[in-house]
């Protein structure tokens, strides 16, 4: 069975007059797929699925699995509002050829989501799923936690094989490791706490700065792999800042300005987010330069 | 030009095998248009709007239109995450017949929609569309609030006439109503603060609960129209908890079953929300009883 | 036995030089003696009680009770992080001549006041109180929410007459009314929800903008018990800019600019709190010259 | 100059009869004096410092440190809501012996407490410091949290020495590491996330579990000096249930019912604070023998 580990880069989806450039995809995936990436997440957060219609991203899918055959496992984001829906789009993902699913559990009716609920919502999708699942924890942006009691609790199911852990609260990461088995990999959902993440059991993560960093980002993995602790706590810390820069700060408009500086097609995301500014760029360019130099 | 004014019932989505069953829809759109409700919402929060595929909500729109056409007045909820997206779907709507869209900014890049972005959108969507936009905060599901001072900065667009305020905050209302003009047009989102609301100069509002129990909603309405305002009060102070069963209690599955109760169709919702159990159905039932009895 | 109704000032405690400056406070108390107020209450927070030490509150308490005696009824606050030192406190404000006590619970331990430890020291506090108690609901500075379902059951005390709600929340507001005596007093604990609160049932206020505008606080509570709504509502959105001036935008220190603006003593607050600067000042005699107009 | 490094217990304040009982406490410093500990910490969160009165508090820190003379050094907690307070207590604690203070800035007035109040305070608590001043983020408590940003600026100020984060967001530990000088200590506040701490360059913690556990606390950080990294993150797991339980979930009550349970003395905390029941000893000695056996 699929194993999850290492740095996967959730990609982020190019634009050109508001349509899915696929050429500029093909493009940047070269380089990822020639990086030391693990593998590539499509239709996560920084993929804009909320953005894309049911066929935009069913087509997204298949492209990049298409893309990365042969070269790097592909995890496909399936999660929905619906559980139909979801169960849908993740079968069409096994079919296209991703290993797995990452899914965010429904948010939208943020108070009928208590923890029945959300567990019968993954299980339903487990069931059906032909390929794994892997939870998706993404409190920023849904509004909900999914606990370490529920996400043990999901963990015993044969088809649940992980979590991909966005909230950054390190107890938590912690309590889910020890309270699952050996086997459920446990994934840092940002680089900014990838580190102490990895020294406390987690098997790798899924970082948005992985797109515009992905050799740094695998070096933090493989530090902690040869034990070399002080020099991953190093690079860590050196990766803070131009972390903070693609996600909370500038978001997915400094995501697509940052790959641009290192040479890949960025574009602008669909309205009404917006793509940096000059004066943000010159900003961000400074700070990218920084966590390159050592 | 359209005036919001009176008691809007945001209508459920009716399924029948995750299907949605336009003859019970029209059923009860009869009791609806019959009842002393100023007009009708089709796809608010409670409408389930984010289950519905981009062909169901063009579909749902149409027939509610048609259903309420020369009878009363149908707004229709139109916010997407994407700007384009929600310009063509306000334009769908405008050419079925909606008098107004209630428009859902953008929500899931929840850090990235600060007051500009917000603004942004809106304003586009404002400028783009045929007929008048009401804004909608609803931060309980959104996780976002429209402030006071953003209202009244997007209530100088000529096209946006109005705000549904669900999120509760009363001193919030009352500076809308305070920096807004005259013309721009106050909705209660909940019957729990409809009377505070509407002393304070609100003109209406679009409530859960007016699916259930439209006449007494009215009532609420025009007691404080005539001054009547301790019989109006007293009906507030009775409809509390029947409103609290239908919305933070138990949701969707709630209004449903309490839709039931009243000789209407209710259904279940698209999972992951789940109807009533039958020990949850006697509470809400006796829950009912009490609101309808004097 | 005393019926907490009207509005009340929760009075400001002046310092010169860091020492309480009783000169002061009795020019202060004299204009607010002789203003519409139905009372006076010392030790709530704007007269920060937190900075003063247990000999100050005790000498405060009783030189406010004697200045107040023959005139108007004084409240104290009495809230302590102790049970113990609260009743102690509380017997003190009694047998100074105070007609109650306004009793905030404790909440550094925010995690461990769960509903059933913040009853269990409301009630030992009722049981041994000379005087009736005020609950106190300031989840803004304590981090702590009373529910409506707590005040409910405290309510069934014969001590404790009432409760100072300065969440405003106007569904919880709502729902003590609803679900407590008619002798049960509500009290609106800001200006800025007073006109809604009072149409609800509540009987009154403890406002922080009491202390500058008394007797426009007062009329707004007038009109309401005269039928008058309109005028009462103008009102209250005439007063909500000054009253969010000298409460959330600038705190004690804003409020006792505002004094001195109206004649009264100000002074500056303890630190770490500041009183207001020059640029700050000027903003604030516009707000208030504005509330003031008809 | 006194370097802060190691594992601090912030002992509980035992009572009996609602009175300090200076005879246990002796009993227990022979303990906690006699462990692997760094030192001591009086009057912090766990020390229950709210409840207690001036006379008590000096007292209390007096004792202490005469017990610890020549064995261990002390950090007094002296932050009150009122800096001329604060620095007076400061002062004390200096002649009493205190090696430092472990100051929490003033939380009760929230709104007011932006970051330029908070630095101004810390500031002239810092200028007229005899001893060094250990900021105190605890937003669990206080409601306020110390962001990184405010901690480097702080951290400018040479009689400033470093900062107890019991907030817990790794991120924001890590930020802090990263941009304050490398004599500036970060501690951890808690021992459910002491291991990442250490190894992102924290110099220690200041832990309730380490009253209970002392030297397997000690442990954690030894190993981590000593480079074994997979050791330490296993006793980093094991010890997180038993922490939990003497903190988020049973509070003081427990921290002192798990001292009973080692042969320390206990006891009540003062009221509303609760001691814990006999089910909950039952799961906390379960919790307990777990922690302890390998």
């Amino acid at each position: 069975m699929f194993k999850l580990e290492g740095i996967y880069a959730p990609i982020p989806t190019p634009f050109i007059n508001d349509e899915i450039a696929y050429d500029k995809l093909a493009e940047n995936m070269k380089f990822w797929l020639g990086s030391k990436l693990a593998g590539i997440v499509v239709m996560g957060s920084n993929g804009e699925f909320v953005v894309l219609s049911p066929e935009e991203k069913r087509q997204l899918i298949s492209k990049v699995c298409e893309l990365a055959k042969g070269k790097k496992p592909v995890i496909a984001g399936t999660g929905c509002e619906y559980t139909k829906e979801t169960i849908e789009l993740t079968k069409y993902a096994a079919e296209a050829g991703a290993v797995a699913a990452l899914v965010l559990s429904p948010n939208y009716y943020k108070r009928a989501m208590n923890d029945e609920i959300i567990k019968s919502f993954y299980l339903e999708v487990a069931d059906a799923s032909p390929i794994p699942i892997v939870l998706y924890n993404m409190p920023g942006n849904s509004g909900i936690n999914l606990s370490a009691k529920l996400v043990a609790e999901l963990a015993k199911h044969p088809n649940i094989i992980g979590v991909k852990d966005s909230g950054g609260n390190i107890v938590q990461i912690a309590e889910i490791i020890k309270n699952t088995p050996e086997e459920f990999a446990v994934f840092a959902g940002s680089a900014s706490f990838l580190f102490p993440s990895l020294v406390l059991g987690a098997t790798g993560g899924t970082l948005a700065l992985a797109n515009v960093l992905p050799n740094e980002c695998a070096e933090v993995y493989e530090l902690v792999k040869a034990g070399k602790y002080t020099e991953a706590k190093d690079l860590q810390l050196r990766l803070l800042d131009i972390n903070n820069a693609v996600t909370a700060r500038w978001g997915i408009g400094g995501l697509k300005a940052a790959l641009e500086m290192q040479g890949l097609f960025g574009g602008e995301p669909r309205k009404p987010l917006k793509s940096l500014g000059a004066e943000d760029r010159k900003l961000l360019a400074d700070i990218l330069a920084k966590a390159k130099s050592n």
